[in-house]
């Protein structure tokens, strides 16, 4: 796909241009001329000779060869022939406004998927279909039948909702607020998000990347892109339709499959976007990482002529991840020297209701020069003595922000008195916020993102594993399959498929008579436990089929013939095996649990949590997308909240994370080696001081249709 | 104090008035004149004649007897001396804008002391000092010294930061936002929090109460005015330095000792009072409340023109305590006669891109008729069909609201082409924001009020207890204190003061001997905890000082010389009285916590939560000021996010709640009854399905410099 004829076409065909006002087709031309969009204009009209000025050419075939775009605004049975006559001239890229597709029903989805199969075999850069279209201020193209165009600037914006679009071009351009880069995805039936994430990571033109997204097309190729651009420019966007009321509404809307939330939350966190969860937050972020340097820490120093605001933007600052400077003793000595006497020198540097410009910009590059400040704020209130110095506080902060490298904020509470420094503020780039929230959670994400790019790439262990045998124990159940249905992989097998990946199987055999049973119990040595072999039995405690510590061979006995006709009495048309013995792991270790289902979107969503109440009642339970690195592992073991049980509360001895951390990471291989491995669940995995044992596992297999 | 005086007065003299335009007592005056006060002004310089065009007066002593309000703006050497000349004079309110008391030290402070004595002497109402003044829109009297009279509203605001109050005036101004009372507070030496609720609550041109504490000054007082009103009217406050950098900034900003958070916000839950955490949303919650009435339950209709802005608001409301209406069958057959097929006739109800007036109209009644509906969001994205229908669309809604007893909200997504719809709809008093998370905050704020509205009154159940015995027990430790010393209750004793109360304690004997305690424990039954009996001793475990579980005669002997013979190693000096023989509660029972302390504002806090790490290494615990009534007890237990663990959860049997209820009213009604016992720990209290016994006890004991 040729993306640069996309952004940057030389020459632009309107299909369906009109001399009517009230059509899309004028808007889309007019907005084209406005925008001042210096390349040919082909307006394409079956009747009319000139269209606002421009001469019309009245066929499609009577267009040129190799055309860059192609814009169309017609009805939408013509569409898919057009497209095949656009393919056939070479035209690299379209832009389809009409809608009428797969966000209405059978008939659309259908043309819609034959739109994308003549799009893709004839490598067309294909915008659409029902979309506002797209526009690029640095090549002044404006492609939009959107009323007003933005100011050029340095953020782009995609957004699968072309209403957000108009929502936001207008609010844009009431704001004065600047895109380089302004696309409406509509269906995504060829260019999706992860284009975007592409093109925009590379566009020169681009520093800050908004979306907003309904959900993703192709998973694996959304967060690859999101890995590989994340680290050089910030990308900040909303995925709504999270709750189950919006996610019913998203469906109907568009159509689409959304794959879970937490999978969604796992592939931001894992692709390093910063995920905000309003419109109003997204433009409040997008100012501050637009033209603000990144903070190299989390201490934030604030230099203030008022009391209660201070204290709220410290109480704001100590709820977010940001921490308020501790001044050095040099610092408030230096202070000392030109604030008065009733001053506050500690941070909120509180300057006192009299302050002039002078004091602010004693103040503010005394506290900037301090090591431990990683930012500063500059708060003001509009005091008596303020009002006619604040032009010249504004002249100063901006000459204070051009010779630094930490970032500068501005909150002036109020907004009448304060509206023409804001205005020259904000034009020089700084940050002004009438209140000192914004500030914090601006702040706030910026560091985060700061914390993200310094961390090292991730890099995935291959974990050594017998495939071999692997491959041959699924495949004895994937015989039993067939497409569309699925299998459990009995727990005999389950522990040898998880020792084959070198995972602390608990020792197992199976017995078929109580003799066996206690021939393997003498061997493994007592306590051993007794289990119901069966493939029609999942949950065995439910059929009286689990019994615990046993610890001598009549107790062996006698428990292999309970649980055999327990289970036979409870599932009369289960094929029974016989029993599972198994090593019995010693009194007190912690039980863990581990898994992995397959997200529809984004493939094996691993699972991590403590046992007993913290999964099941709390859902307390930390997310990652396979494959995960040893840190990565780290981090989803830190990221519960039960963390500290792991690691000792109260003088109790805390586990070996190292094992847990090689289980994680070996699942997720394994996750990753055999795709028709829908849910694997490690429960309980125990855990001590120093190792750690799978007490039980459930596996389940599925064939897909297109398998 | 005659706060009408305050409010209304009827003259009012200005004293330090002053003829330089850069002086306070300049723009007090002229604040007062231009907005349009029509009593007598009575401006007192001694040296001026006329000051804006009106006689001054020379000397404070020259001033009419018995005048409603002086204000100071002179030097802070002269405000005592003036204040008592005033007093002489009859003067019924005094407001001391003038700086420098307890804000600035020790003299400070004793200066304000003063200050307030001759106040409550002479019953002034006195504002401030150190504050920005007040200002009644009704009255039309402004005697601040800020830039700018809001306009007349039915908001009150008042402020303990006169800074705030500046940023507030100036943003309320360019906002078109109207007050019916500004304060601000200053230092309070007199007129506090408590006063502005006990009046705003009865003032007839105030519908909303507005405020900004960073302390306040007397507890109960606050808390018994804010429980009398704010049933009648909502009152949303921001309680600021919550954080330890923001408690520690306003300490040193107001030398005042703030008490926890914890106790503020049982204070402000019990008092009904909102609490908000930011400015912006204190702005964006009045407008709400001010002009809308309360939803009568939690479910919001959306009815918008574009999917993506829908699906957010969805979302927005799922993470709300808001639910999204389930639409009936008819309300979706009658909109099925006139929207067009694609559109959803579910909430959200997509009326789809090319809606119009009418559409918008016809659909928002159907669904405002739904007995479903609680509250109607409408939502518009300015498409191009919109744009020219936008002001039909305001005046439907303006008529619609009119009809209506059910709170309608307006998001118009986006600033320049919405600003005349926007204007209009504010005018009419709809609430009208850009974007739709605004909406479900404010909603979600106005049913949380209204469930608080339709709260019955709590009514304290008054605990029957042997309260001789009580005070003789507690008499016994008061002889050995000295004040500003504490001292502990011996669990021995503590345990007897809980019998007293009716409360649970385990059965517990003291035993000098280990015959005796042998003899103790052959009454109360096997099995039996022996515990080290010693006022100097209080973590007995720490010195080897507890034995659980003894089974028998022997077990109890050696027990009992073990446990005295480690006390005395550990604690040579400590004076050992022998052991406590304790009933043992049976294994199995579920541990949970309950206590108080006292709070330096506000009284005995009480605390509840489970044992073991709940409390500990979680912090789940909740908590109230005593007195409670029994649904608050209730509340308290519903509280912690363990609660379901008290249920019963997995099939197990939950405990008895009632049982705990009884223990959180007797203790609070313990902690009512004794003002000098400062600390009480019940820990653990061990409670199955049928009973709960007080395995342990520790209470403290003070007396203060007052007593």
């Amino acid at each position: 796909m040729d993306m640069k004829a996309f952004f940057h076409p030389s020459r632009i065909a309107v299909i369906g241009a009109s001399a009517n006002p009230d059509k899309i087709g004028y808007s889309v031309l007019s907005n084209l001329i406005e925008a001042g969009y210096e390349g040919a204009i082909l307006p394409v009209n079956p009747k009319e000779t000139q269209i606002l000025g421009r001469p019309v050419v009245n066929e499609v075939a009577d267009l040129p060869r190799g055309l860059d775009m192609a814009v169309l605004t017609i009805p939408r049975d013509p569409v898919l022939p057009t497209l095949r006559q656009l393919a056939e001239l070479g035209t690299k890229s379209v832009v389809i406004i009409t809608a009428g597709f797969k966000e209405m029903g059978r008939e659309g989805f259908y043309l819609e998927q034959e739109i994308r199969e003549v799009a893709e075999k004839n490598d067309i850069a294909l915008l659409g279909p029902n979309c506002l279209g797209l526009i690029n201020s640095g090549a002044k193209v404006n492609v939009t039948f959107a009323s007003g165009t933005p100011l050029p600037g340095n953020v782009a914006f995609f957004s699968q909702s072309g209403a957000l679009c108009q929502a936001i071009l207008d609010w844009a351009v009431g704001e004065n607020m600047g895109f380089s880069k302004f696309v409406s995805l509509g269906n995504k039936a060829v260019i999706n998000e992860a284009h975007m994430l592409d093109y925009l990571g590379r566009d020169p033109d681009t520093n800050v990347v908004l979306g907003y997204i309904e959900n993703v097309s192709q998973g694996s190729e959304f967060l690859n892109k999101a890995r590989a651009m994340s680290r050089k420019k910030p990308v900040l966007m909303i995925k709504s339709g999270t709750s189950t009321s919006g996610a019913k509404a998203a469906s109907s809307h568009t159509g689409a499959i959304a794959g879970s939330d937490q999978a969604y939350e796992a592939a931001f966190q894992q692709g390093g976007i910063i995920r905000v969860r309003d419109i109003a937050s997204l433009f409040t972020l997008a100012q501050a990482f637009s033209c603000q340097p990144l903070p190299q820490g989390p201490n934030l120093a604030v230099v203030t002529n008022s009391g209660g605001p201070g204290i709220m933007t410290a109480d704001a600052c100590e709820r977010s991840k940001l921490h308020m400077a501790r001044l050095s003793q040099e610092t408030m000595e230096k202070m000392q020297g030109f604030l008065p006497s009733f001053a506050s020198l500690h941070n909120p540097v509180d300057i006192i209701g009299d302050a002039d410009a002078k004091r602010y910009k004693l103040a503010s590059e005394t506290v900037l020069e301090d090591q431990n400040v990683h930012a500063l704020l500059i708060l003001l209130t509009p005091t008596a003595t303020m009002v006619s110095e604040m032009n010249e506080v504004a002249d100063n902060i901006i000459q204070l922000a051009g010779q630094t490298d930490k970032p500068i904020f501005v909150c002036l509470m109020g907004k009448h008195s304060i509206a023409p420094a804001q205005e020259k503020l904000v034009q020089a780039g700084i940050p002004c916020y009438n209140f000192p929230e914004p500030v914090i959670q601006s702040l706030e994400a910026m560091y985060s993102y700061q914390q993200w790019r310094n961390r090292p790439e991730e890099s995935i262990e291959e974990v050594p594993a017998d495939r071999d045998r692997a491959e041959e124990i699924v495949n004895g159940f994937r015989s039993h399959l067939s497409p569309g249905r699925s299998v459990e992989i009995v727990e005999y097998q389950a522990q040898e498929l998880l020792g084959a990946y070198d995972l602390p199987a608990a020792a197992t055999s199976v017995a078929t008579t109580s003799k066996e049973a206690v021939q393997a119990a003498e061997q493994m040595g007592y306590p051993v436990v007794l289990k119901v072999a069966s493939p029609d039995i999942s949950h065995k405690s439910d059929v009286g089929g689990v019994r615990m510590s046993l610890q001598s061979p009549e107790e062996v006995r006698q428990a292999f013939l309970e649980i055999t006709s327990a289970a036979k009495y409870h599932e009369p048309r289960a094929f029974i095996h016989g029993c599972l013995v198994q090593e019995m792991a010693p009194a007190g270790m912690r039980e863990i649990i581990v898994g992995f289902h397959r997200d529809e979107q984004f493939g094996p969503l691993l699972m991590f949590g403590l046992g007993g109440i913290h999964v099941e009642v709390f859902k307390d339970i930390s997310f990652k997308l396979a494959p995960i690195s040893r840190s990565q592992a780290t981090d989803m073991i830190r990221g519960i909240q039960s963390y500290m049980l792991l690691k000792g509360v109260r003088g109790e001895t805390g586990v070996k994370i190292k094992a847990i951390e090689d289980i994680l990471i070996r699942v997720s291989q394994l996750a990753i080696d055999f795709p028709d491995i829908v849910e694997a669940d490690l429960n309980p995995v125990l855990v001590d001081e120093s190792r750690a044992i799978v007490a039980d596992v459930r596996m389940t297999l599925y064939m897909s249709h297109s398998q």
